[in-house]
C-alpha cells in the first residue's frame, strides 16, 4: 500500500478543488488533486456558464484563468419575460455591475493546464473512498488509483471538492446525506444546439406553460433550458418536439433553430450539509451544497467558499493561526443561505408549481410586476445575480 | 315598499364605501351610503392600525379626516427583529415616505360626523339583501331598513363597498363566493392592553416559536399580536399566558405589561374577486380582496380602490364618459396583485408556517439577512410597506 504526505489533500477536480490548489500554490502551500474522472471527461462536461462578477476577477486576478476575460461574454442585463412583455434588469445601470458567460469546462481547462505546466500533483482516476481520522493532526485519505491499487494520502487538511455525491462528507458531518434538504416537483431540460442566438441577453420567461431560459454560448452554439418533469425520458423528445417546447415557452421571440447536440435533464435539488468543517477536514462547493440552477449560483458559490478557505488554511498552515479556520463555517453559510434563499426565489418566481392554484399564479404576476416595477426591487435582485461581494 | 332614487347608492359604511361618498360629494354627486350596523358598532370597533403616506394625504386632502395629521403619530421606520437581533428599516432615509398610526375606527369616526353635519344621507342598522339588474341603466339594491321593513333603492350606480362577506358580490361575479382565494395555516391572535409603549416603532419579529407584532396605539394603549393556530380558543388564554406568549416571542425586549381589555383571533385569508365591475355595479375594499394583515394593506388598499373609483364615476354620470369606468378593474388590480404578493411575502418572511422543514426555516433566515442586509432590499420593502403612489 502506498502512502504519500502532503500539506493540503484535494479530493475533486471541479473548479472548487482546482482553484482552491491553486490559490494554496500561490501562499506556497503544497497539496495533491485527485479526481475520479479522466481529464478527457472533466473538460467536455458542460455545466454551469454563467461566472459572477467577482468570481471573473477571482479567475483573472489570480492568474486561474488568462482567457475567461478575453473570450468570455460580458452580459449587462437579463430580461424577465412574463405576460406577454419582456422587462430588462439592467445589471449596469442598477448596480453597476454584471456577470460574464464562459462555460464551467473552460474554467477547468484553464485551471488543469495552468497545474499541469507547473508541474504540480494533479491525478486522474484516483477515487477517493474515505477518510479516516478528519478530527487528529494528520488525517489520511483512503483512495484507488488509476490502476485499481490502494493509495493513502496523508496530510495536514483534507478538503472536500469532491461535489455532490461527496465522500469527505461522511468525514465531516457524520454522515454520508447529513444536512438540510428540499426537492422541488420539476425540473430543466437543457439542450445545447448549433445555431445562433436567439437573443443578445439572456431570456428568463414564466409562461402559462412553465419556465424556459434562453442563453447563449458562442456566436454558432447556444444553451436553452425549459421547465419539465424530473421524471421525463430526454432520448423519448424528438428534435421538432424540443423546438416546439421551447418556443411556446418564449411567446415574442422567434427561436432560431439547428441541430440539437446534447440533451440532459437537471433535477432541482437545494442541500446545505449539516457541517462544513471538522477538526482537520472541510466541504467546499458541491459537496457542501447544491442549490437549484435558476439563480446561477452553483459555479460562483463553490469559488466564494474557495476564497474564503484559502485564506484560512494559509493562517493554519502557515502560522498555526486558528482563527480564520474556526470562523469559516458561520462566515461561508452566511453567503450560502443567501444563494440558497435566491436561487429558491428565483425558481418559485419563475417555474409554474404542479398544481398551483389560481391564486398563486396571478400572485406570481403580481410579485413579478411588483420586482420589474421597482427600481428598489430591481436592484435587489439584479445585486444578487451579479453577486455579493467577495471576503477580500 | 319604499323607493329611493340616488345617484350611487354605497352598500356599507367602512373605510370604502364612506371615503367614496365623500369624495363624490365633493364632485357634486348625491349618494346614499347604508350600513347593516349600529353607528356606535362601527365606531368602536378596533381593525386596522397602519396607514400608508398615500392614504394619510388623502384624507388630510380631501377634508375626510382633520384629525389624521394631529392625533395619527407618523412612524419613519419599523424593526424587523430575528435570531435574536434587530435591524430597523429606515422609511425615511430609503425612500423618504412614512406611515401613520392611526386607527380605522378614528377614520371612520370622522367620516361620518362630517357626512352627518353636511346632512348627507347616511343610513345605519339598514341591510342590503341583493341587487337586481345590475347590467341595466338603472340597477336596484333590496333592503331591510331600521324597523326591519323592505327598502328599495333605485340608482345609477351600485357600489359594493360592503366588506368580505359581501352581497353586492353575487350581482359583479355571478356567485356570492367566485374568486381567487388561498388560506394560511396559522392565524393572529391580536390583544388591546392598558400599558405604556413597550418600543418607539413596530417590532415585526420571527422567532422560533412564531410571529409577534408589537405596535402602538397611544401614550396608555397598546396593540400586539402573535401567531397562533387558527381553532384555538380565544378566552381559553389567561393574561399571563398571554403575556408569556408574546414576550417569548419578541426576546431582547422587555414588554411592559398592563391588563388586557380585548382580545381577538384574526383569520388569514388571501382573496380577490373574480371581476370587480359589471355593467353598473362595482366592488371596492374587502368587498374586492382581503388580505392577511401582515403587511397591513387592508384598509389602504380600499382607499386606493376609492381614489380610482371616485374619478370614473364622476366622468360616467357627469360627462357620459365610460373610459375611466371600462379601466377599473384593469387599473385596481394591478395594485391589487402587487398588494397580494407583498402581504403573502411579509407572512411568509415572518411566520413559522406548520411543518416547516429546517431548510425551510433557514432558507427565511437567508431571506430576512438579505433584505436587511441590502439597501436595495430593505428600500424594496420600504417602498411597499409605506405605500406605491395612488392614482391622481
Ligand atoms: C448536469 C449539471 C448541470 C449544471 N448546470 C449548471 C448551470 O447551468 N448553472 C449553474 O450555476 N450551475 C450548474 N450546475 C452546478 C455547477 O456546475 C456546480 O455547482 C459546480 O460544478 C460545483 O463545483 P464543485 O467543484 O464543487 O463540484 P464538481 O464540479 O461537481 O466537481 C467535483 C469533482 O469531484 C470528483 N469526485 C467526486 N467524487 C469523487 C471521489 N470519491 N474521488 C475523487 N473525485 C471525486 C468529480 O469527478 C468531480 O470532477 C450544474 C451541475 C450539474 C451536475
Ligand atoms: C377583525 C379585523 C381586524 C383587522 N385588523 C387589521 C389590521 O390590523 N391591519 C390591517 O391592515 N387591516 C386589518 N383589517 C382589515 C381592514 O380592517 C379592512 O381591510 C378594512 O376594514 C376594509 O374596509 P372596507 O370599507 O372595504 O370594509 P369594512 O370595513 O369591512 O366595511 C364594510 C361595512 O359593510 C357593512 N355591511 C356588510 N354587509 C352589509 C350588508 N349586507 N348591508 C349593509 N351593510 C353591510 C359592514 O357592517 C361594514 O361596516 C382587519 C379586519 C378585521 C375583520
Amino acid at each position: 500500500m502506498t502512502t504519500v504526505r502532503t500539506r493540503v489533500a484535494i479530493i475533486g477536480a471541479g473548479p472548487a478543488g482546482l482553484l482552491l490548489a491553486h490559490l494554496l500554490d500561490a501562499a506556497g502551500i503544497e497539496s495533491i488533486v485527485v479526481d475520479a474522472r479522466s481529464r478527457e471527461q472533466i473538460e467536455t462536461t458542460i455545466r454551469a456558464g454563467i461566472l459572477e462578477q467577482g468570481t471573473v476577477e477571482t479567475l483573472a486576478e489570480t492568474g486561474a484563468s488568462a482567457r475567461v476575460l478575453a473570450e468570455g461574454h460580458r452580459h449587462d442585463g437579463i430580461e424577465l419575460r412574463f405576460d406577454g412583455a419582456g422587462y430588462r434588469i439592467d445589471f449596469a445601470g442598477l448596480v453597476g455591475r454584471a456577470v460574464w458567460l464562459y462555460p464551467q469546462h473552460e474554467v477547468l481547462r484553464d485551471l488543469i493546464a495552468a497545474r499541469l505546466a507547473a508541474g504540480q500533483d494533479l491525478r486522474f482516476g484516483v477515487r477517493a473512498e474515505r477518510v479516516e481520522d478528519a478530527s487528529g493532526a494528520r488525517p489520511r485519505v483512503i483512495l484507488t488509483d488509476a490502476d485499481g491499487q490502494p493509495l493513502t494520502i496523508e496530510a495536514d487538511f483534507v478538503v472536500g471538492a469532491d461535489g455532490s455525491r461527496s465522500v469527505v462528507r461522511e468525514a465531516v458531518t457524520g454522515s454520508s446525506t447529513g444536512g438540510y434538504f428540499r426537492e422541488y416537483p420539476f425540473a430543466w431540460f437543457g439542450i445545447l444546439c448549433e445555431a445562433p442566438p436567439s437573443a443578445p441577453e439572456l431570456i428568463y420567461s414564466n409562461s402559462p406553460d412553465g419556465f424556459a431560459l434562453i442563453s447563449q454560448r458562442s456566436e454558432s452554439v447556444q444553451r436553452m433550458y425549459f421547465q419539465c418533469d424530473p421524471e421525463v425520458d430526454a432520448a423519448s423528445f424528438s428534435e421538432a418536439e424540443l423546438w416546439d417546447a421551447l418556443q411556446r415557452r418564449v411567446p415574442g421571440t422567434t427561436l432560431r433553430e439547428g441541430p440539437i447536440f446534447q440533451r440532459d435533464v437537471l433535477r432541482f435539488r437545494s442541500f446545505v450539509a449539516h457541517e462544513l468543517r471538522r477538526g482537520r477536514a472541510a466541504l467546499v462547493g458541491d459537496a457542501a451544497h447544491t442549490v437549484p440552477p435558476t439563480g446561477a449560483k452553483g459555479m460562483n458559490l463553490a469559488v466564494a467558499d474557495v476564497r474564503l478557505l484559502a485564506p484560512a488554511l494559509q493562517a493554519l498552515l502557515l502560522e498555526g493561526d486558528e482563527r480564520l479556520i474556526d470562523a469559516f463555517a458561520e462566515t461561508a453559510l452566511e453567503r450560502i443561505w443567501k444563494a440558497q434563499h435566491f436561487s429558491w426565489w428565483m425558481t418559485s418566481l419563475l417555474h409554474v408549481a404542479p398544481g398551483a392554484s389560481e391564486f398563486d399564479r396571478r400572485r406570481q404576476l403580481g410579485e413579478l410586476r411588483s420586482v420589474v416595477g421597482s427600481a428598489h426591487g430591481a436592484a435587489y435582485l439584479a445585486e444578487a445575480y451579479t453577486g455579493w461581494p467577495l471576503a477580500r
